[in-house]
């Protein structure tokens, strides 16, 4: 019985928790303290069979003891033990699960991992993982992430949703999402993707209205004729921005010992990708530039970019970075910011796009010209960054500027690199419709 | 009569400010602010045509008024009062000159720039500028950049020297470079170099002890076959990594509206700048990613790098970057850090440098490996790189991390660009030995 839908393993009105432990700082505890203590409002049940009573919570010996419905199983106990269980969750009738646990294929368990996909297959359970640290989603509040809560920063809400094979390159990311002040829609962590893989993730997230751009982090793609085929159907609805590792002989060596996936050619991969109009990085640095610019959803009109400025030298090497790149072209402003922005105004019809260099450190730089910023991005309804590198004084108008729907890079190359892919994803679409 | 030394612009016993100022904000009065406030030990002497006394210190109408020998002169007042005051400086006998002023060849004042030039020759002043933030030496305490303290957090006490064209370049970066948590030797702003241009200063910077990395933003080279016969000395003794704008011709057209630099023929200068061993940055970023490794001052024997990690999918993501960028050869280890890096310790011999992915966010990762990594370090006498992109909890282990020594990077390519830089540095040097 096919059932490889999330709709039940992000929005479930009741959980199992099989694997909630007493022991703080066991897994399963971990996620069963996120659930309680980050306002999901649904039912749940930790199983446990050892346990009467789990942080004040009813515990059950097994899900065949809950009487009520479950929506969802996640499961955080050893390998070995999972299969009997998941079992019992298909007699249950519950129809999702994430397995947490590790000590399947990546480690050589390939029988036992094929064991519980058939199980998943006789009852129908639509299963993610295992290896993985699941899932997060901002607005039901399902959360299985099992990390220490002080160690990460958890995102604001947002309309970006992050996909990622590995789950400590997904909690980096987060947390550097979190940091560079724009919001997540869900986080989705796979690991093996021993039956609901990458291709059926972004089918789920083509229809999901809460999401308006899709970044990924993955190692391989499991089923490639499915790939390509939701691949040219979501890029005419939303940006989605991909970092494939395993591009090199050694990173696929390196790939194969972590999630077992098969890194294929990455040439073909990466031209197909590129075909289908996927915004393709290189390095997470890359991820967080092109995730930054599609959260804004600025539209260019066309490819005329302008450069204001309050400092010569970060003029001319943005003037260098756009001939570099050789995808924008250039129409110069260079005065100081506060006027110059102001000054600017009615040429904003022959331009397409924005570049404000505000470098805080200079003399009359400061909220003010941050606010002004926000303002003329909101009244010009044209893409817009800002270029703002710098220590504690930058960083607090930085965050301003973010907060106000500005995306501020760190330097000349990065933002004509968001840009560019801006530009580059918007021309896909014009020809696509 | 040529001088053009820096000695007695960096170390001078005593400084005359003229344009110094009652008005809190006027630019002479920041630089006699900043000068009172940071530590400054020599004699200081205001000179203002209308005051007897500002903050506190007796004033001047002239500095041929003031009775003891002054070393050198800063001089912040409008750029057509300049002539008449530098040849009293040079009546006066001082020996050196910081013109911060702007008004010269970068509006067209070509004749008024070649004046003042003239009047240093003629009395022996070594003139810095015009149109610049003039210097800050970290040991001397000699500080005129006239920008509020609190717009840009200033680095420590350190070993790299920044030579800047660009005012607002110069500024930005020591305010990045704070914020990385790496310090600083001297900065020198040199705006316009009518007179003492980029290859005095490197010159200058060849034999200063206090300098140990040398890292430049200029647009032009003033005197090619006088920065040429330099250039072969420095690095056989010392790292330089140039920025250098005015790459296309969007760059340099913007370039000479900037510091009326002629920026020249980028592809023969590069060239040039490679063959003297060089590493030449195109962007900001790369600066201080550069910055970073050769602070370090660890020198590699070799090209082998083992990667320890906490994360599979960041260690694939480096065998990528290393694959891509070829110049380093990679050794793996990949286990979780802690114990990794402890049982690798014994195969420390078979490899060069380190890279230690330290993901902050997965659990065990605390200050207790950052201060494993500041200890390995310390021992193993290789250049060990960390990689820890994150927000808050990941920024504090890192100024931690930094703090021991140990360069900090954002992303798998960051750190990778390191290595291989400082790898094709210390080749250049090993050949020219």
């Amino acid at each position: 019985m096919e059932n490889k839908s999330l709709r039940c393993i992000l929005k479930p009105k009741s959980v199992a928790i099989i694997g909630a432990s007493r022991n703080p700082g066991k897994v399963g505890r971990v996620i069963l303290e996120n659930y309680i203590n980050t306002g999901y409002s649904g039912r749940l049940y930790p199983v446990n069979k050892e346990a009467d009573e789990i942080l004040g919570i009813k515990a059950y010996k097994s899900v065949s003891d809950i009487k009520g419905k479950v929506d969802l199983a996640v499961i955080a106990i050893p390998a070995q033990a999972i299969p009997e269980v998941l079992e019992e969750c298909g007699k249950k009738g519950i129809r999702s699960a994430i397995v947490i646990s590790s000590g399947f294929s990546e480690v050589g368990n390939i029988a036992l991992q094929q064991q519980i996909v058939e199980i998943a297959k006789k009852y129908g359970i639509a299963m993610l993982g295992p290896n993985c640290l699941g899932v997060l989603d901002m607005r039901s509040r399902v959360n299985t992430l099992f990390l220490p809560t002080y160690k990460l920063t958890e995102p604001g809400i947002g309309k970006v949703s992050f996909v990622s094979q590995s789950g400590a390159v997904g909690s980096t990311v987060l947390d550097v999402i979190a940091g560079e002040g724009f919001g997540l829609s869900k986080f989705i962590s796979y690991g093996n993707a021993a039956y609901i893989d990458e291709t059926d993730i972004l089918r789920y997230l083509l229809k999901d209205d809460e999401t308006k751009v899709v970044v990924m982090y993955i190692e391989g793609i499991k089923n490639p004729a499915g790939f390509r085929e939701v691949a040219k159907k979501i890029t005419k609805v939303k940006p989605v921005i991909v970092l494939k590792a395993g591009r090199t002989q050694a990173g696929v060596t390196a790939a194969h010992s972590h999630t077992a996936a098969l890194a294929g050619n990455y040439a073909v991969q990466e031209a197909m990708l590129k075909q289908y109009g996927f915004t393709v990085a290189h390095d997470l640095s890359d991820l967080i530039i092109y995730a930054k610019i599609f959260n804004s959803e600025a539209e260019p009109s066309g490819n005329r970019v302008a450069v204001i400025t309050n400092g010569g030298g970060t003029g001319v090497l943005t003037a260098d970075a756009i001939a570099d790149r050789g995808v924008l072209q250039r129409a110069t402003y260079s005065e100081e910011t506060k006027t110059a922005l102001k000054s600017a105004l009615p040429d904003y019809v022959n331009i397409d796009m924005l570049i404000a260099i505000v470098l805080f450190q200079t003399p009359g730089a400061d909220s003010s010209v941050a606010a002004e910023i926000i303002k003329q991005k909101n009244e010009v309804n044209k893409p817009l960054v800002a270029i703002s590198p710098g220590a504690s004084y930058t960083q607090m108008h930085k965050i301003m500027m973010e907060s106000g729907g500005v995306p501020v890079y760190d330097s000349p190359a990065a933002a004509v690199k968001a840009l560019s892919a801006l530009l580059k994803y918007s021309n896909y679409k014009k020809k696509r419709h």
